[in-house]
């Protein structure tokens, strides 16, 4: 149903880099007559008005929502149901609700427990986007310009409306795609969600081995880039973690068990086990890359 | 001895990336007259002389060290004890020898095995620098500028010999320290050799857990900063894993039993934990950061 576009009214719960650039990205397309904006910091709302993200805002989730055509909830994973549980009530019955949350089962469970009349219209999605930045201040209208956002809709979930929010995302310059929750949680796990935790770790590990940072002055260039996504909010990645801790371990279950296999390798000294694997790396990564750029 | 500069001759043994930026630099410095390159590759050592990186060029190593004052051995870490039986009978008596690899225990076995006479002048050396590319092509005089070289001299080296090559690596532009074998190969197998495995490990695990490559098509940005390293040269870091095979083992070992309490964390979806990690990897990631623009 893409004829819910334009949209007369759109409400971002949770205005900052993920839902402050699909703002500007709709205004932008003029696919959007007013933004209403919605969270707990007053300041970061008003620096969205002034930065003309929003139109207006309020505090309030109920009265926030209000009438809306679409509503996106880009807030923390470990603040959805609470926001869901304030908004349901207040929904009208032709709104679309939909979310940016990096791990989707956790999301539907609060919104099968919390939306009641409104779970129909509720459409999970992920928008694969982000910068090392945060914040409204951090958003942009490209933020998605070939980026992909999966949406992973439930048995319950009207066919029109996710028609409507990839419809949304497109107009963004999004590459739309469609999962079951479930392998989107794993697919997550393995490509984002674990290797963040590999990064932490690294760097956790490394900085109490040495009383004195000293190991840190003689890291390459490599080291930097290896650990950027150690730089990323701890509190959002605690979410994740939280909220998708089922695919999670079982990722870092399975990683854990490869990388004994490679240590084990290198305890025997097996140079031909090694360089198959660094090999088989190095190819698949070009793969990546190619992919990438496509 | 500082006053080994200028040097009459240099032979560089392995005219890559490494040995080829280092000429270029003391030759743009005017800090050498004639460079003597020798390896196993006619085109490359052709291809060398082209870019004018060296003057001439033997295929044989005793005759390519003849009467030079310093030697530097840019070869794998696997073909260092070869190299250094090849030219140890043709040692002049006052050349100096020193090499690049990434691990230096193995090079300094390799030097007490093979070097003979010419030990003391035998000065263990990593300079840590690099970049995707490698070749000669690659090199350029300002590879060195403001990187780290770590010099490991043993009790057998003459100062004189590690003032001369620290003085070498000076006029490079690079910040020289001197380390104790053992220490060097724990630090690097910490922050560059291990760091090197799990990337290599991740992407070959990914592309066997997905038999569609399926997983990468949704993987961020993020995921290809985490791991470019696992794009770097299989050969290479086969030849390092094997050469610091302890450190880098011990170092694994380590990080698995973080890893796996960090894992144990996620598990039992202890929030403070993960945050508190999360958090001092963060705070630890920006002192290093500090500490590379300093």
């Amino acid at each position: 149903m893409s004829t819910v576009l334009p949209l007369r009214r759109l409400c971002i719960v949770g205005v900052g880099l993920i839902g402050g650039s699909l703002a500007r990205a709709l205004r932008l397309a003029g696919q959007v007559d007013e933004i209403v904006g919605c969270g707990r910091g007053l300041d970061n709302l008003q620096r969205a008005v002034s930065l003309g993200v929003i139109d207006r805002y309020d505090t309030d989730p109920a009265r926030a929502v209000a009438d809306a055509d679409v509503v996106l909830l880009a807030v923390p994973l470990g603040a959805m149901e609470s926001v869901m549980q304030a908004i349901a009530p207040a929904l009208d019955e032709n709104t679309i609700v939909t979310d940016g949350g990096s791990a989707k089962a956790s999301v539907v469970a609060a919104a099968r427990a919390r939306l009641g009349a409104a779970l129909p219209r509720f459409v999970p999605g992920h928008p694969i986007a982000g910068t090392e930045n945060s914040g409204v201040e951090a958003s942009f209208p490209d933020l998605y310009r070939g980026r992909r956002v999966i949406l992973t809709p439930i048995d319950e979930t009207e066919a029109a409306a996710v028609d409507a929010v990839q419809s949304m995302w497109e107009v963004a310059g999004a590459r739309v795609s469609r999962m079951e929750v479930a392998h989107h949680d794993e697919v997550l796990a393995a490509t984002s969600h674990m290797p963040h935790v590999l990064a932490f770790a690294l760097v956790d590990a490394l900085s109490r081995w040495s009383d004195r940072d000293e190991i840190f002055a003689y890291a390459a260039g490599g080291f930097r880039d290896f650990t950027r996504i150690a730089s990323s909010d701890p509190l959002m990645w605690r979410d994740i973690c939280l909220a998708n801790h089922v695919s999670v371990v079982d990722a870092l279950e399975r990683y854990t068990a490869d990388l004994s296999a490679m240590t084990d390798a290198v305890r025997r000294q097996d140079g031909e086990a090694l360089e198959r694997a660094f090999r088989n790396a190095g190819d698949a990564r070009q793969r990546f890359l190619a992919m990438l750029e496509n």
